[in-house]
Formats: C-alpha cells, sequence, structure tokens
C-alpha cells in the first residue's frame, strides 16, 4: 500500500526514473513467437494448412461449425460469450479463451487437461456440445474435398499417409502459434518507450505488484501456468479436480492470460463477469483476501488495457 | 449441334477467329462493381461499417451467427451445405446463396422478395430459423458497444440518429457491393487474352449459346434475373408463387448466377445436386428439353469453370 501511495503522488523525475527501474524487473516484453516443440517445427507450409483447417466448418458434424466459430477472428479470437455455443444450439459451461498467445501457456483449456495446443486441437472436434464430430468423420470429410491430400502432402512431406489426425493437430498448433500480439504499451515501454504508458497505467503497474496480481499472472503472458482454487461467485465448476481427483485441484483453474484482456470479456471460466471493473475486486478479494478502493481499481483496469497488443491481421482464406 | 460438332473439331485459325467474334458477342465481362443505388451511395466509410456488420455475430439473438456464418468468405460467401444452418442449429429450407456479385441481381432471395441488397440485409437478422432476432434487439446490442455510435456517425454524418436499421442495411449492401469476381478466365477472354480459356472450355462456350443455356444465363452476371418454373428432383418449394401469388410463378426461381458456380456447390435452392456433373443435365432437360451427351456436359462443365473470378481477399475485421 505504502508503494501505491507513493505512487499516485507526483514523482521527480529522478525517482520516477529508479522507480520505473524497479517495477521493470518485474515484466517481460513478449516474444513475437512461443516457443516451438522440437516435434512440432514450425513451417510455412504448416501454418497455412492450419490457418485453413482453423476456419474449416467441415470439420464439425454439421459442417457449420470451425474452429474459428468460438474462437473468432473478429472478436480478439474468442466469442464475447458467457459460456460456448455449439452443435445444435448447445451452450457449454466454459468461457471460449482466446487463441491469442495461447502458445505461450503451460497447459490448454480452463483445467490443463491437454499440455499443448496439440492436444487441444482435436478436442472441440470431438465434444458432443462443440463441434459434435468423431475424428475419422472429419477426415474423411479432408479426403472428400479436393485439394486437402495435396495440402496435408506438401505440410508434411515426409509421410506417407499425411491426412492424419496427428497432422491435423499439428498443422492447428502451428497456426495459433503464429496468433500473437506483441508491441502492447506496457511491452513498448519496458524496451524504453517511457510515453507508452499514461501516468496511471505507471501507477495501476506498481499496484500490480505491490498488490500481488503478479504473483500468479508473472511472465511475458501474465501466467503462471499453474493452477489455483477460486471461488467464482455463484460457481460450482470442479474445475482441475475433474481432471486431477485431487482435492487440492477442487475449483482450481490455470492462471489465465491477462494479454489483451480488455479485449477478451467476458471474465472468469463462466463468463459471469462482464468488465474488468467487475473481475479486479473479485480477484483481489478471492485470491488476496484485499478490498480495493475504487481509485485503486481503476489504476489497475487502466493497466490491463496497457497489454493489449498489436492484433494479427488474418485474410480469410478460400478453403478448397 | 451443328455448331458445336463444329467446334470441337480443329479449325483453322481464320475460322477460329471468325467463330470466336460470333461468339464473344453473346457475352459480357464483369464490370468490378455492380450499378450503386442513386439513394446509397458507395462510400469507404460505408464499407468499412458494412464490412464489421456483416461479420458480427451480435446481430443475432444468440449473439453467435453472423452475416458470414452462412455467407462464410472462407467458402466463397456460402456455406456449402444444401440449405442453411441458423439458431439453436435449425435448418432451413433454401440453400444459402453467394454474396459475390450479388449487387447486380436485379432482385435478392431464391424468390426475389426483396428487389435489392439494402431489403436482403434485414431479412436473415429477423427470420425466426436464421438469426432469430428483431431490429430493435439487434440495435441495442450495437449500441451497448463502444465504438458503433461513433462508426455510424462516420459513415452517416448526415443523420442526426445514424444508428439505424435503414442504415444498418445500407451499410452491409455497399460492403457487399465490393464483393465482385472480375477476371474470371472468360472475362480475359472476352478482352482478347486467346489463351485464357482452354480449347474445351471455348467449345463450351459455343454450346452454351448454342443450346440455349445463354437464353437465361445472360448479362455480365449470367442471370436475366427473371423468374422461372423448375421442376428440381423432389421438391415442392412454391418458389416465387408465394411471393405473388401467381399461378405462372409457381416452383419459379430467378435464374441463378454462374459466376463462381464451380465454387457454389451444392445446387439448386434446395442444395439438392452435389456436382456440375449433377446439375447440367438437369437443367437441360428441364428447362431446354435437352438430353445431352456426356462430352457436350464435359465441355459445358469446363466452360462453367472458366466463370470463377478473382475472389475478393477480405481481412477479418476487429470488432468493436
Amino acid at each position: 500500500m505504502a508503494v501505491a501511495s507513493q505512487a499516485s503522488a507526483a514523482p521527480t523525475s529522478d525517482t520516477e526514473s529508479a522507480d520505473q527501474q524497479d517495477y521493470r524487473q518485474y515484466f517481460t516484453p513478449l516474444p513475437s513467437l512461443p516457443p516451438i516443440p522440437a516435434d512440432n517445427s514450425l513451417t510455412a507450409e504448416k501454418v497455412a494448412l492450419g490457418k485453413m483447417l482453423f476456419f474449416e466448418p467441415r470439420l464439425s458434424k454439421s459442417s457449420n461449425i470451425s474452429c474459428a466459430s468460438c474462437h473468432n477472428p473478429a472478436l480478439a479470437w474468442t466469442d464475447r460469450l458467457p459460456t460456448a455455443v455449439g452443435h445444435d444450439g448447445q451452450v457449454g459451461e466454459r468461457n471460449s479463451p482466446t487463441v491469442l498467445n495461447s502458445g505461450f501457456l503451460g497447459s490448454q483449456f480452463w483445467d490443463g487437461r491437454e499440455p499443448d495446443l496439440e492436444g487441444q486441437a482435436l478436442g472441440p472436434i470431438q465434444n458432443s456440445i462443440e463441434m459434435a464430430h468423431d475424428l475419422d468423420g472429419a477426415l474423411a470429410r479432408l479426403s472428400a474435398v479436393d485439394g486437402y491430400s495435396d495440402h496435408f502432402q506438401t505440410a508434411f512431406p515426409a509421410d506417407e499417409a499425411p491426412l492424419s489426425s496427428g497432422n491435423l493437430a499439428d498443422a492447428i498448433a502451428s497456426f495459433e502459434r503464429t496468433l500473437n500480439t506483441p508491441n502492447a504499451p506496457l511491452d513498448r515501454y519496458l524496451l524504453g518507450d517511457e510515453a507508452a504508458l499514461t501516468d496511471q497505467q505507471k501507477a495501476g503497474m506498481k499496484d500490480f505488484v505491490d498488490i500481488g496480481c503478479i504473483s500468479c499472472h508473472r511472465g511475458a503472458n501474465f501466467s503462471d501456468s499453474l493452477f489455483h482454487p477460486i471461488q467464482v461467485p455463484g460457481s460450482d465448476d470442479p474445475g482441475r479436480f475433474a481432471v486431477t481427483n485431487e482435492e487440492s485441484d477442487r475449483q482450481a483453474f490455470r492462471t489465465a492470460s491477462l494479454r489483451n484482456v480488455a479485449l477478451t470479456y467476458p471474465y472468469f471460466h463462466d463468463g459471469s463477469a462482464e468488465t474488468l471493473e467487475d473481475v479486479v475486486p473479485i480477484m483481489a478479494e478471492q485470491m488476496l483476501k484485499r478490498e480495493l478502493d475504487d481509485a485503486t481499481v481503476e489504476r489497475l483496469v487502466s493497466f490491463l488495457h496497457a497489454l493489449t497488443g498489436e492484433q494479427p491481421v488474418v485474410t480469410v482464406p478460400a478453403l478448397p
């Protein structure tokens, strides 16, 4: 609290410079690419194929739902719905996470049940309330479309039977690893552009450290990739407990990234909070046992807006 | 038939030149823009707003279906389904027409029940099995999103209350009028590039005239914009009769454009034919009382592939 009050006073430029040095050390600019797995090298051919597959509704049973339906590029690669709408209009139980910067996460899905994007990619295709298909059916659909065999062969030239679910996952994951948002105001500030943050955002950055948000929301992607129990008001979702059966994982979810959080509303695993002004006090109370005053909430929200990076510009692929 | 046989023989370059002159006169290259209505001038601001609205799922009751869901830019601005899938997975009765070159049509919808794109744009939003919303609800959604009021004001600067259903329609229609596909192989051929069509396509072009396809599929957009009764096998859709109550309009539909027809499968108002090879003989039999041999069908299909133009490259808009 002492530091937070200090930050809202007008410091001399000397003390400001010293303070900034202190606080910058807690943050890491977002690299332009996440780590690339050794067994799925990133190639232009895989990315091009993965982009097609990401937009491909014929992967779904109805031929009407693609990855891009819930991870909508027009809506910061999510759907701005509390929880996802899938096959036959069925409504799911969890909020669609953005794909942006997802390659930086240490696991996938709210409960971390898949270790990587390759594992994640095949989940929604087979989920009965999402795309509601089976992998054989999805692959058969692709095989029936002139062109896909060639695209898979080009992307996976060493494979004898390249049109496989493993390669489907590898291609989609490769495309997703290109969807990153570097050069947010915070990144530019960290790299030396003093004017990239407003004074309020600089003060919010200090609050973010001092209050303790950073203990979980840390690293380049503002997530420790660990699981923490949280009582989101009104939710009885068992969270990671359903994956591990460990009592300590009950109602635990992987720390959400805060990159582009101003765009990825609504919030929480159940999408029950609409605005950052709603979320910040709940998080402080639930996770840090802190009651924040309105001015602190405003500063933190202002800082969170500084995490909106350059959005990838994507042309819609012409599907075969 | 005489001319068609002549075309499949190898002519001298003199007679070929004379033939081409004859047949080129029946065709018109596609202009880069359709007619612009006097009361909806085409401006960059309207097009930009219309593009956002076209991709805007919050126009639908579920906030999950946009114009782009059924008129999918990745699938030649249609959905490649027999008939459209809408609100809560409901399946409609007619095939989603492509938006490409739709500004060249003399009326909209299969039954022509709207005279123009402005009228069309508001239909699916309100249709209970499509986007299932009401216009007031859709406009209220937009009003609640920071940014839309400004975009409407910019696009319609003379209006006191620009966020209206009329302007919504005008903006979407303006965007759609930019989605045209000039410079198809046929267009390039008509403009002097002899090599733009294969010999088979040139022969198919002659068949297209001689057999009589061109009597309805004529003009730059290959549609007379008139309504013709057709017995699509298995269909009892009343077609335009439901609009006019005229017996002569029973099972009549507006002549479909053939531009990009190789991409806009499946075919007919009910999407009941999967390939051009399926459609061409049915059309010849139903509309022209002609039974075509396989070689003629092949030539015609080959010609239809020469109507695939340059596809608009669209970046996904970042919605407010």
